[in-house]
């Protein structure tokens, strides 16, 4: 029956076999965790035979000639260029490819932006600098332009990528708004894939700051669940049909897709951002770790072998989100104040429970030993305004793990409901 | 016979023989480069088991419980917290192990000085900052302060650390001094070693600014060459007894121990700076590669496995360093002019050619076929006021090529200072 249809009696009735029921799970002493997008250790083994292509016996000669085991090359080895370059469909002068981080590589590109400017423009460190946030988004976007003191702007989601309409106006208006946060594919935490129609709208925005930049962080590029992979048209090409060449940032890792942490960092952008970048880069470190960038591509190989990898990834990962699928609906269906995401890739499950509640169904979650993303982290500040949004990160726990976490949280989020309803809380 | 004390007719006669000896080595169609500090490719396979060491069937949790294939952790694993800690004589609290390049961690703290401040100062990209350089120098670490504009004031070196006198007048005068580079231990390019006396002078410096960094960068800590490893007081130490406590970033990496570019690097510095660098860190990144490291701790395992691996490289690098030696003797003593180091660890020879001839002579070598580093590129803004230092770099090439390298040297700084002496240029 419907919550909202549940008469005062029926809403008592239904909070105090609730109440049991959570009293029940926190005696259980679980110990169980969703906070964090992470590979499970059954994704990780398929990256093992990686560790073994390089060995003491191995060439360590990159096909572009270098010695990887010294120094040397800044932006890469040709054979991680020529692959991102693939993935991304450009050409490899417009690939820098990294270290083990692409958070870094927006970190540092800020950090540059903030002390120096972008191709010749004032510091954003000299003026009262703002960003779009596409929200719920990824925190530790919002983390870092918070840290740098940047005011950000929260802009609605919607199903076909965030409010065009609003971020059009927003940025041909306002000087000071330099940048925009977007995870355009299988994006964190609400699975939404921009539509042609969303990325065109991007590459064809005026805004009035000529250093006006969007991040595109392509996280989840190839991270598809079900194999309908969704094509995502290409910002990069776009912008350059509109004249805004030089307007976006394009990040990759395969954190996701060999070692979280210990794995390639790229990044894709006009030729003008590249080599300024790498101008940056020149000064501030010898280069990037090329060794692991000779690991990963003998394992790898090219793009039919990536994507060849992530199928794999793929058949690991869809139990779970089909588990978590499967008991929202059981749990939270009939009672009708929810609503969650089903997506075709990336990492998450948003879930909106209902508004007011997401900060005590998260603490409620806790003291019946499940852990979740803390509530409104998914927003700028912290600060969900309806208090209603929960990530769920279904990646590492196993499947009957999960069945009992979504269960708890399915428990603690009709209480929570039932109980504002009732006016308790 | 000395150059100083040669008639005219005795200059042209060398001048002549000089000319035609080069114009030998021109046809001869050399390609030597002593360029850049770079380990040899022996040197390298010094480190080929290690990459046996983890590998499909290893487990890959740390000494303090981490999966080094997944996320986590942001200032090292436990062990090589620990060997950083046993090396720098400090707490492990007191150290961060980071990613390949300790440059970037150099670079990255003074952005964020620039971007954030030290501590809750100002920062500094609101305040016209100068830093203090020791020269001759590393030419890295003045692009650093370079790039983000900060004024450099040249500092003489002696044999026993910069000029002391100088410095403590400097800070405790000028509130915009900032700080200061040093490569305390076989220094770059000079090779000397700063005594017990310059460290404690260090620590008691009282510096206008509150602000006032040390950049100890330890690139050589253990890189002796003749087993008579020079000891160098613990810079974090003294400041701790002078109430000095904040005032030194020290680092360190195994570039030049495992695999240039693809080796670990840290910091040691008071527990109050290493808590604000891991507060920026936790917004930067998500972590460092945990693989690398498991894989380095693994085969290094503790500080005595570390100076055992130092023993191989200083059997690799000595005979080189001899060969700079007596062909230095051999082709520069007689004229006089010249002076040279004779270092006992680190990676370069730094010789004075006769005042206003560097730049040519280094012209002169790559004509025949010799790369040097740049001259001037050891002072600030690649000015070298006496127009006289060379850094040599003798660790990559094989010792017959080094004395041919050498020996071309030798006769272009004869023919420069020749043709100085006799007024031709």
């Amino acid at each position: 029956m419907l919550y909202s249809e549940m008469s005062k009696v029926q809403l008592e009735e239904e909070i105090s076999a609730l109440r049991e029921e959570f009293e029940n799970l926190k005696s259980m002493n679980l110990k169980l965790n969703m906070s964090r997008g992470i590979p499970s250790k059954d994704q990780l083994e398929l990256s093992h035979p990686m560790l073994d292509i390089l060995n003491s016996s191995s060439d360590f000669i990159s096909a572009d000639g270098a010695d990887c085991r010294n120094y040397g090359g800044i932006d890469g080895i040709g054979e991680a260029k020529q692959l991102f370059a693939d993935l991304f469909e450009v050409s490899t002068d417009e690939i820098i490819v990294g270290g083990n981080s692409s958070l870094s590589m927006m970190f540092d590109t800020i950090t540059s932006a903030m002390a120096h400017g972008l191709l010749g423009s004032t510091p954003w460190a000299r003026q009262n600098v703002k960003f779009l946030c596409p929200c719920p988004g990824y925190d530790r976007h919002f983390a870092i332009t918070e840290y740098y003191g940047i005011e950000m702007i929260p802009v609605q989601m919607f199903d076909d990528g965030p409010d065009m309409d609003f971020i059009e106006k927003a940025v041909a208006s306002d000087p000071l708004i330099k940048g925009i946060w977007c995870v355009p594919k299988y994006s964190n935490p609400t699975g939404v894939t921009y539509s042609d129609e969303t990325v065109r709208r991007f590459a064809a925005l005026r805004p009035a700051a000529e250093d006006f930049r969007i991040f595109w962080d392509n996280a989840y590029f190839v991270h598809h669940l079900f194999g309908d992979d969704r094509k995502l048209l290409n910002l990069l090409d776009e912008c350059k049909k509109t004249g805004n060449t030089n307007m976006v940032y394009m990040y990759f890792s395969t954190s996701k897709i060999t070692f979280a942490g210990a794995g390639l960092a790229g990044m894709a952008s006009s030729v003008e951002n590249v080599k300024a970048i790498k101008d940056r880069i020149r000064i501030q470190m010898v280069g990037p770790d090329k060794m692991n960038q000779l690991r990963h591509m003998r394992f790898i190989k090219d793009l039919d072998g990536l994507l060849a990898h992530m199928d794999k990834h793929a058949a690991l990962m869809r139990p779970k989100f089909e588990a978590v699928e499967e008991t929202l609906v059981s749990e939270l269906s009939e009672a009708g104040f929810a609503k969650w995401t089903k997506p075709a890739g990336g990492y998450f499950v948003s879930l909106d429970v209902m508004d007011g509640c997401a900060k005590r169904v998260v603490k409620m979650c806790a003291e019946a030993g499940v852990v979740l993303t803390e509530a409104g982290a998914t927003f700028p500040y912290h600060n969900d305004p309806n208090d209603r949004n929960i990530r769920i990160a279904p990646t590492s726990p196993g499947v009957e793990e999960l069945k009992a976490a979504i269960h708890v949280l399915g428990v603690c989020a009709k209480l929570a409901a039932a109980e504002k309803l009732a006016g308790i809380q």
